[in-house]
């Protein structure tokens, strides 16, 4: 069984990486919620990886937050992580706001507005790929598996402009319950109707996808070991792109509020083995954790994987829920932003 | 017995981490022949880890040398790397140059010419320690050895002025035979002359010591695991500082051409136990290798470490030297440099 044999790797030596960055693609007004307000979105991905390593973040005084308060997932992330004590490490994978942490640089570029032009320039993104692909090599000769996390705003619209240049029609995910579905559309429709259809993979990335695609696919072909892409729609973008570079294998691991979505459709679209994993926020006495149950957020910075690989370590759902509103007590409430 | 111990510690799950950085001291005449001549020593320690990953450098176009031509001691630490497979993370240390391989930033500043200024600004030094120190937490947690390795022209004057500082005499040792002894000490009297006796070991470092000091030690000092100190004189400065910051659990592994150099005494100054290798270049038939026996450039870039990890794999004196001799041929004498 699938989820079995990934349950095991994640008690062997696991190395969680981070593939945190920006596309300009967010700024297209009502695309994300990966942040408060325009101005802060930019702060999102730093931020999230200060409150993995830190329990609180640096570049801003408080944790992402959707408009009306609801947690970043990276706070069920930062829960699994203190408890299992397994290491992790933050690839910049086109950050605007550097996070006050140990950063590897691998020159990723910070995607551009995909709307309007070109995400990176292809000689970049493939010097890009080669450095990430390297470090994915370097990296997994220490463990028995990497699991890639990602951080990105507007991520899962690059992520489904990616699958459609691919051939491949996605529902795309949102972290709002009442997805953006046609504004997320039209922008696709008008990124990928700059291609001709006979681009390479890497071309497709770099036209109409984002740099964490990019290095989190370049890291996961660079991998020896099996890979986990702990995500939803962009992971399966991600390893689609892998896969296709000669990447396989892997799997995608994701939380049942992506799973289960109906406008969403990660079992079709994933070139990978999928596994559903229940944080059980749904019985949280939290309504900004209850929120993920109803279609809020839903998932990011791992947080799927995250939660299998406390499951992994004996930790029960049970403990995890009572661990996660204990850091949400200390990281969200004491802050005042719910 | 401490050599078996460490052989074996490297028959197992081992990371080289390479601390590479500048000091703006190496722009005082005379004082370094890590690199040709002065607009080209800030590229050695990126042109070092370029030939570490990719067998040839690419800030510039031929490997980093002595004036005279003598190689860098990179060279044979590619060859040991090549041969063990053993993966291995750069970090920047202060550089001036940034190499175009996958670099870990943990915001170490440039250090300044000591005989003239502080180092680096306390505050700088300080966080930068923190971050770095959670690096070699994380990274520790994936293996059962850190070994350390650095590239930083001027490093052993700084270090001398840091082990001066500490109490510590030493002869400091040198690249060249002709060790420029004089010069050292009237640099290293000058940046210790501005200490008051009362600073803490941190203080000391960001005074007179150099970005490299500070990040491998604070590495250690993050380290849940045995840590290798893979240098001479400067990697005994990196121990003291680590060692009065608490740590504990690790070796100096050396190339016999410091540990027997008259010039040096690096079982004396060393707060751990030295283990001395011989990389057999004395019995080269490479008159550029031959010159490491004859007391020219003798260590670096984690060399005898780097030689005790090809040994403890499996890997004989003989066939070491001739594959050295082989990567001597393809990375030196083809760029005409010899």
């Amino acid at each position: 069984m699938c989820v079995e044999d990934v349950m095991e790797l994640m008690r062997g030596n696991v190395l969680f990486l981070f593939t945190v960055g920006n596309t300009l693609t967010a700024e297209i007004p009502g695309i994300t919620v990966a942040g408060a307000n325009m101005d802060l979105i930019k702060f999102t991905p730093p931020a999230d990886v200060e409150l993995l390593y830190y329990g609180k973040c640096r570049v801003i005084p408080f944790p992402p937050a959707t408009p009306d308060g609801k947690p970043t997932p990276a706070l069920i992330t930062y829960t699994s992580l203190r408890l299992t004590g397994v290491p992790f490490l933050v690839v910049d994978s086109g950050l605007i706001v550097k996070p006050d942490v140990p950063l590897i640089d691998v020159k990723a570029p910070v995607g551009k507005n995909i709307e309007k032009e070109k995400a990176m320039e292809y000689e970049k993104a493939k010097h890009c790929f080669e450095l990430a692909k390297t470090l994915g090599e370097k990296v997994s000769k220490l463990v028995d598996v990497i699991v890639i996390g990602e951080s990105i705003p507007a991520g899962t619209t690059t992520a489904g402009a990616v699958l459609k240049a691919l051939g491949i029609e996605s529902k795309v995910s949102s972290s709002m319950p009442e997805n953006p579905v046609e504004l997320k559309k039209k922008v696709i429709e008008k990124a990928v109707s700059r291609l001709n259809g006979c681009e390479s993979v890497l071309e497709i990335v770099s036209s109409v996808g984002d740099p964490v695609i990019l290095v989190a696919s370049a890291i996961a072909c660079g991998s020896e070991k099996p890979v986990v892409f702990a995500g939803g729609t962009q992971m399966a973008a991600v390893a689609h792109v892998a896969v296709k570079m000669g990447f396989k294998n892997g799997y995608i691991v994701t939380t049942k509020y992506v799973a289960e979505d109906d406008s969403s459709d990660i079992h079709t679209i994933s070139p990978l083995p999928v596994i559903s994993v229940d944080p059980m926020l749904g019985k949280s006495k939290k309504k900004g954790l209850r929120a993920y149950e109803e279609g809020f957020v839903k998932e990011g910075v791992g947080a799927g994987g995250a939660t299998l690989l406390a499951y992994s370590r004996g930790i029960s759902s049970e403990r995890f829920l009572i661990e996660i509103e204990k850091d949400y007590e200390r990281i969200v409430e004491r802050c005042g932003d719910v």
